[in-house]
Parts: structure tokens; sequence; C-alpha cells
């Protein structure tokens, strides 16, 4: 079968690890936004296993694995208890926990796009889903710390193309029927490292491009400037 | 067959008082939004259905029963036609309003735990999809007003606790077989209860735990505060 | 089948306009927000397949649509890289703009309720999906842009009564076995035309009744107002 990347133990322990990343910066959001442990809890298990919850709606797998499998769901509410008692010392490794984050995405967007065409879809939309699978939860983070999605903003380092790198270069893999642990293996670093590099040299994607309407209608631009 | 707590008809109608109920506060939301008279529907429907839509469609029970029984889709329509009629008297008898959405949250957070196990989630997703059940209405319709949802804040009074003592009742009924209606009868009573406590005493959530971080590192604190 | 209105290639062609014009409200949404070009896409994409997604979700045919043809996924792409270059020039044919909303308003409406049907659904839930995929697109838009849905707003003209319109036509026509490619044009029509009028004469939707509370007690109308 296709899915099995890595032995199916190996994909367990990361995908629990990339969980426990993910639902980390869910409770550390929601201590930001004053919210008690309750509210916690609920960011921790959203941020953590949204993205995935919202591939398996896509793709007919129901119940989704974040619901059949308890070690999914009780992996964030151990993030909770455990940013709820020591919550200025996980802040103060900030770096540590985006380091995890971005091999948690790198994971996540390869894992999401095999398994989306394991269910049957094409090429392009398993990487799209691959790419939601990872990004899906921080977006849904966001909408429920009433903010605007980060994933979205322009004054925020790169995260989707990284993910979008994984996705695609999984689909390519499947298409020229070379997805093996190794070559999986591959794609899920190359996510990850582009994630850190866009972290450490601030990289950032273009916005529309005003510098064209600048030049065809001069106050148009000041204006929106 | 397990789900049959009550008569059917008892049963249904006690859904039916729920989701009225659940529906008046979606309405009286748009009215304090200002939104137009198919704002409050919406907010009404969603409000009164969302949480079980969400149940639905994570259990793969498609079409969710809100679109196959007219009267569930319906009541949020006759909600909102009395708020846009009668708003300040319903926002008078807000006490009783309130009263009633505890006896709601009860009767959904049992009903939705006994319904996903029926579609075959083990007792820990169960017990989280009936809270979701209950509670969820409330997170989408403070999404649509483009609110903080109150669910998560920590200056309310408590509602997710009184839902999830009543899903953890239903499925601990439900692991030692003693599932019946006199039994999910106290779970549905024992969250109303609870839930009428919180408000009558102000009971409210712990935040994380500012005071350790306090004595840790003084300055990070006072800049917290 | 009930669900070819027009010859596949027909009704395929008019899908994809709308959905173009959908993302294209997506992008320029994304651009006022300062969203970088990967926030121009991904509300691009949301705007355009969102409320066709939720319903595909809701009557069970899944994967959605939006997932199988490639077509539908990679129009919003195209969207978004018109607007990136050229966003003053398609600010500027704003009111163009909203002209072809407006036709997939009336399209999607009437293509969502008679998909729904299809799939089984009775005729009153039909309609109301119908409604869903015409309107659910910009407010999962605005959700995602962090706005008060536009849709619910009392000061915008209206949106959800044309589709309203059309969907139920489409739902009377399916009941009284009417439904042919000239019918369902004629509902088309109809709500495209009422959104044209709704825009041209600033037309709004009433809110709750104010003027009553200002009778029974004048001092809690003044505090709302």
């Amino acid at each position: 079968m296709i899915s099995e990347l890595f032995s199916p133990s190996v994909q367990h322990t990361l995908d629990i690890v990339g969980i426990f990343v993910f639902a980390i910066s869910g409770a550390l959001a929601a201590v930001r936004k004053n919210y008690d442990v309750f509210g916690m809890a609920v960011l921790a298990e959203v941020t953590a296993l949204g993205g995935g919850i919202f591939r398996d709606l896509m793709i007919g797998a129901v119940p989704p694995a974040a619901f059949s499998d308890l070690g999914y769901f009780s992996t964030p509410l151990f993030a909770t208890v455990l940013v709820f008692f020591l919550h200025p010392e996980v802040e103060r490794i900030n770096t540590t926990v985006n380091v995890f984050d971005a091999a948690g995405l790198g994971l996540f967007c390869v894992a999401g796009t095999v398994k989306a065409h394991d269910y049957g879809l094409g090429l392009v939309p398993s990487a799209a889903l691959g790419l939601a699978t990872a990004a899906g939860g921080g977006v849904l983070r966001d909408l429920l710390a009433n903010e605007v999605p980060s994933l979205l903003r322009w004054d925020r380092d790169l995260y989707a193309v990284p993910a979008m790198v994984g996705s695609i270069m999984a689909a390519l893999l499947i298409k020229f029927d070379a997805l093996t642990g190794f070559t999986s293996g591959a794609a899920v670093v190359s996510a990850f490292v582009l994630r850190l590099c866009a972290m450490y040299f601030g990289w950032r994607a273009p916005r529309a491009w005003h510098r064209r309407s600048r030049a065809t209608s001069e106050e148009e631009a000041q204006q929106a400037m």
C-alpha cells in the first residue's frame, strides 16, 4: 500500500510529535488571548488536528483519524497542561518550538498529500489537500482567536510556500512512481529546511503588484499607500 | 437500539425545544450586531443546528438530521420572526432564555454523545462530539458575528464544563451498559444544574498559571499584565 | 437525469464563468486587506469554491466536485494572477465585476438546489443548500478576511434574497415536474435581475422592528440607537 511511507510505528511517532508541536502553538495563542484553560484545550485540539480533519472530511475518510486514534486526541490535552503550568518557559524557547513546528509542517504536507491520493484524488487536489493538512489547523486557530490568519498576512515569514513545495514534491514522486521512505523523507526535509530558511532570512511573499499601478495611475496608488 | 433514550416523540419534542432556545440566542446576537432580518435567520439556524451538523459530518451521518427533518429547519425561522417583532421583550426575559439554554446544553451534550457512539465511535471521541454538539453552534454564532467565541473567553461563566460533565456521564453510562431513559435524564439534569450554578455563582475556569510565572520571572509576568 | 439542465459543456462553461467572477471578488478582498499573493490565492479559491464544497459535504458528494475537476480548481489561480498584476484596472471595472457576480449568484443558487435534490434531499433543504452554494463562498471569504460577513450586514444591498428567490423557484419547478433548460434558465435570470435591481436601487432588508420597541419602552430603544 502506497501510504506506508515509514514503518507504521515510526509514522505514528512522527504524527504525535507534529500534533504535539502544533498543539503547543495553539495553547500559546490562547494564553496570549487571555482565554481560560478550556479555551486553551480547544485551540490546542483545533490547531493540531484541524488540518487533518478538514482533509479527511474532503476525501470521505469519516470518522477522521483524529477521532479514531486516542493518541491523536489526547496529545493536545497534554500540551495544554504543559502550557498551563509552564507558559513563560515555553514562550522563552519559542525558537525551538518554531523549529519543531517547521518539522510538523514538512511532515504533514507530505503525509496529507499521500493520504489524499490513496483515497483516489488526482495529483493536483492531493497536493492542495497536503497543504491544507499542514496549514489548515493554524488558520482555524487564528479564526477562533478572532485574528487575521497569519498564513495570509503579508508581514509574516513564508509558511505556505514550504508546505506547497513539500506537497508538490510528494505529488511528483507519486506521479513518477518513486515514492519510498527515503524520497518522501527528502520531501519532508525540503519543506522543513525551506521553512527554517524563511524564518532565518525573513523571506516573504509579494503583494499585488503596486508598482505597476503606480506607473499607470499615480493617484490611485498613492491613495492605496 | 441504544439511541432511543426516550420515546421518539418525547425526544423530538425536547430537540425542538433545545433548537428553539439556541435559535433565540442566535437571533438576539444578530440584533445586537445590527444585522438585517436575513442575518438574524442565518445566525438563528447556525446557532441552533451548527453543533449537530458538525457532529453528523464527523460521524458520516449525511445528510445531517438538520436537513432531513423539516421541524429542525423551520424552528429557527420561527424564532427569528419572534425576535424580529418582540426583541426588547425577549431581551427582558433574558434570564428565562438562559435557563432554557442551559436545558438545551444538557440535552444536546447527552444526545450528541449517544448518537456518536451509535455510529461506532469510541467513548472518548463520542464524549468530545457530545460537547461539540452542545457548544459548537454558539462558537459558529460568534465567528459569524466576528466576535471572540464566548465559550473560550475567561470572563464568562463556565459553559463547556457542564457540557463536558454531561457528555462524560453519558459515555460512562454507555461503558457500564447502564444507559436508560432514567439515567440519561440524570446526566441531562446534572449538566443543566451545573450550568445554572455556574451562572448563579459566576463560576469561571482558571487561566494559565500566571502566579508561577511571576515567581520565576517577575518582569515577564508584569509585562503580560 | 434531472440535473442536466443544459448540455454538459454549456453547464461547465457557465460554472467556470461563475467561479472566475467569485474568485476575482476573493482576490480583490485579499488585496484590500494587504494580504500577500498566497493569501490572494486562498481567498480566491475559498470564495469561488467554498459554497459548492459546503453543499457537497452536506449531501455526501465526496470528494467535492471542486477537487475532482481540475478546471474548477485552476480557475481561481488564474483570477489571482490577473488581479495580482492588474488589480487597479480590475477595481476600476468594479461595476462590471458586480454584474458578473450577480450572474454567478443566479447560476449557482439554481444549480445548487438541483444538485442537492438529485442527492435525495427534500425541497426545502435543497433550496437552503442552493442559497448556501451561491452565498457561502462570500461568507467564508469575509471570515478569512476577519470581517463581518457582508451577507449579514444591514447596510449592504440585498444579496441573499435574490439567491433565495432563485432557489425557491428551482425547488418549485422540481415540485411541479417542470424543470427544463428553459424554466431553470428563467429562475437563473430572475435571481440575476433581482440582484441587479437591488444594487441599482439600493434595496436593503429590514432590521428587527425597532419602532415597536420604541413604542413599548422609550429608553431601551434610545439606548439601542
